[in-house]
């Protein structure tokens, strides 16, 4: 199936005086440009052909879209609508000819959106036949109401579409899976004069043949001023918290982390080479445990806790330039471990250098394989029971890590090593007696 | 969909005198009587419904199945058919009153199958609409041909079938896919005094009513005599050799476990009573280790070796009693990885306690933490990958352990201790590079 983007207008609100000469499809948003989120949001979604509609300094989006295609990894076909300043359905109507399948779904360049919105309206209109479906939200959702689409809807049915309707209980959200009867609309609705899309889809309102779906307050946003700009990134930051983080990591890691992903965005660094980083650094971490005395001890505790606030930065990264991939998964998991098998083995030399004795690499022991079987845990929960495990005693790596810099920073290195120990395998066995219920 | 047992003959040939009394399907198989092992292979294959047809001896069979139904959980109907000795088609027409739906599965209780070919006749079935299928083998793959009803299949159609017939390429299994069509030409073949079930399928043939399907050289058994249950005995135990088997597992532990499953079988010892009784072999050789001395190492060694045999046989009893679960195979991996950790402790501190010195303190640190390496990436690429993760230098815990035994025999723990921590951490690293291409 293929994707109609409409890219053609100008985004005069947006760029706001400043730099008038860029086309909003290229605004930047956390790294990507705004047409490039929508084209990968899609593929997400399991879209690879894309008609692209352009307008204003249409040159300059070709030019920028294909310098980019190699990493899109998506085919685009390219359509021009000299005439967009006069409305978005007539920039549909152009995207027409490219189109071999009848049925198509349209998005706009200047809206973000969840992938998981689209994947929903795909599923949703593959099981209803041949018809059009336009997701809405709840208007209360919406960042600027001044400006939305409003829909009246009565009985799960759409009643009026329009800017400035008075009776409404829904917002178009700018994400459509549309049949032929679109383009029937539209070449009706020009012919009178009418070159709004809204102008097609309430003409197909009245002959019901569109229906709505409720987004079910999933993320999207209209991008039409610098304040929206705003908004969607600070949404899309706030997304990055995953219900599986740990207290550590909800309240303190991804405050920090958040901040460098932003940043880190903007440049060419790759997730992966962020788990490096994060890795080198739990490694230099190791490195003043190793030489034992309290002064670096403080610092390996602040470089462990460094460690671990960007080891949630690669999957932040990638999250937010669709950059996830199976294998930074697994080697991110890898380095994690040995990381820990590191400042773990550091904390125990350099306690033992200063104070001797065998009860620390003892209890060092019980540690690393405490900590090891958390994971391992993890993992094979996964594997047998495809869900995760519950964690009731939060001793998930945020927690470790956390624990280690604080036992750093208080010199009681080898109380935090019998806490870590105590703890990792009260819950390793709890998690394998209470499956036995 | 119900399956129909057929379950009503005498079994001359296998009691041979021997124990006249007690009827074939109560006859048992490595730790299960015939009858309970149709009914729970069928089962694995997603039946939860059987019409059970008795006849010699009934009250027997159907005392003995009520006393075990709690544990099958399946729901059986028993139909009696006291003229049992007239042939095996009149016991098939006998369960058609406990049928509601049309389409069953007919099974002999003295076949034992691998529960994979009933799968695949079920999906085959499916896609066929409603049409009998009968389950067919190679004649090469029969233990007992002469006594096997053959049949001729020419252009992938079978053309006729019967005990004596000339011309075969091919051996009934006594699996079958039913239509009511079955009844159909039972009735009517017995209404000329056939009773033989394969005087129904030959007109069913004849009828292009029913087609073959062949199971691929999977393993099936009738069993008739003590020859053929020795034989299906052997072949059983034979398949619980694992792809993912190690050499060491592979050629020196299965031998053995095997030889333990087999008694242990008969007896109500569970899989995970088997999984402990192995963890805490592994503890007691991990106390002989922490000793130090040689006699005690290789006590310890020998110990060692013991138990990873006996963790082959917890899955082989599982697999033949049909009494895997999941959480069986978390808690295996959870003791096992605890067993790995207690016995390389033991080993560190026996030879520190003897030798003192820092270094093997040290090693210990990375064959730890390289053991749990090997185990940990097993399960996240599993995770990640939906399969399993390729061994290149065949260190996992059949190896491991097995060069714990070698090591501590020729009272070389360092240097085991140093070999473990290089091949474990060399194989992670390998996996992790291997995968980056």
């Amino acid at each position: 199936m293929k994707a109609v983007i409409l890219a053609a207008g100008k985004g005069e609100r947006l760029s706001q005086g400043k730099d008038e000469s860029k086309p909003k499809p290229l605004i930047p948003l956390l790294g990507l440009s705004l047409l490039e989120r929508t084209i990968l949001s899609a593929k997400e979604s399991g879209l690879y052909d894309f008609t692209i509609v352009v307008g204003y300094i249409s040159e300059e989006v070709v030019k920028y879209v294909e310098t980019n295609q190699k990493h899109l990894g998506v085919n685009i076909d390219f359509v021009e609508n000299e005439e967009w300043e006069k409305g978005n359905g007539l920039s549909v109507l152009k995207a027409k000819k490219t189109l071999k399948e009848e049925d198509f779904v349209l998005l706009m360049c200047d809206h973000v959106f969840d992938s998981s919105i689209l994947k929903e309206l795909l599923g949703y209109a593959k099981n209803r036949g041949s018809k059009c479906v336009l997701c809405v939200d709840k208007p209360e959702n919406v960042f600027d109401l001044d400006d939305a689409t409003k829909i009246e809807i009565r009985g799960n049915k759409p009643k009026s579409i329009g800017k400035r309707i008075e009776n409404y209980n829904a917002v178009d959200c700018g994400i459509f899976y549309c049949t032929s009867e679109m383009f029937d609309a539209l070449e009706n609705e020009i012919g009178k004069g009418k070159y709004e899309l809204s102008d097609a889809v309430q003409c197909l309102i009245e002959d019901e043949k569109i229906e709505v779906l409720d987004i079910g307050g999933r993320f999207w946003c209209d991008i039409d001023t610098p304040e929206s700009l705003e908004y969607a990134k600070r949404k899309m930051l706030d997304s990055l918290t995953k219900p599986t983080d740990g207290v550590v990591s909800e309240y303190i890691n991804r405050r920090f982390s958040k901040r460098v992903s932003k940043r880190l965005v903007n440049t060419n660094i790759t997730p992966t080479q962020i788990t490096v980083m994060s890795f080198i650094m739990a490694l230099a971490s190791a490195a003043f445990f190793f030489l034992g005395e309290y002064k670096y001890l403080i610092m390996g505790g602040l470089l462990a806790q460094a460690s671990s606030i960007i080891d949630g930065c690669d999957g932040e990264v990638a999250r937010l330039k669709f950059l996830e991939t199976d294998y930074g998964a697994f080697v991110d998991s890898i380095l994690d471990r040995y990381a820990d098998g590191a400042m773990i083995l550091g904390l125990i030399f350099g306690y033992w250098m200063l104070n001797g004795g065998i009860s620390v690499w003892i209890i060092g022991f019980f540690a690393l394989t405490g900590s090891f079987m958390i994971s391992y845990t993890n993992a094979r929960f996964e594997n047998i029971f495809e869900k995760s495990v519950k964690t009731r005693i939060p001793i998930r790596r945020d927690m470790r890590l956390f624990i280690i810099m604080i036992g750093a920073f208080f010199n009681h290195v080898l109380a935090m090593l019998l806490l870590l120990a105590i703890l990792t395998n009260i819950e390793v066995f709890r998690r394998l007696f209470s499956m036995q219920r």
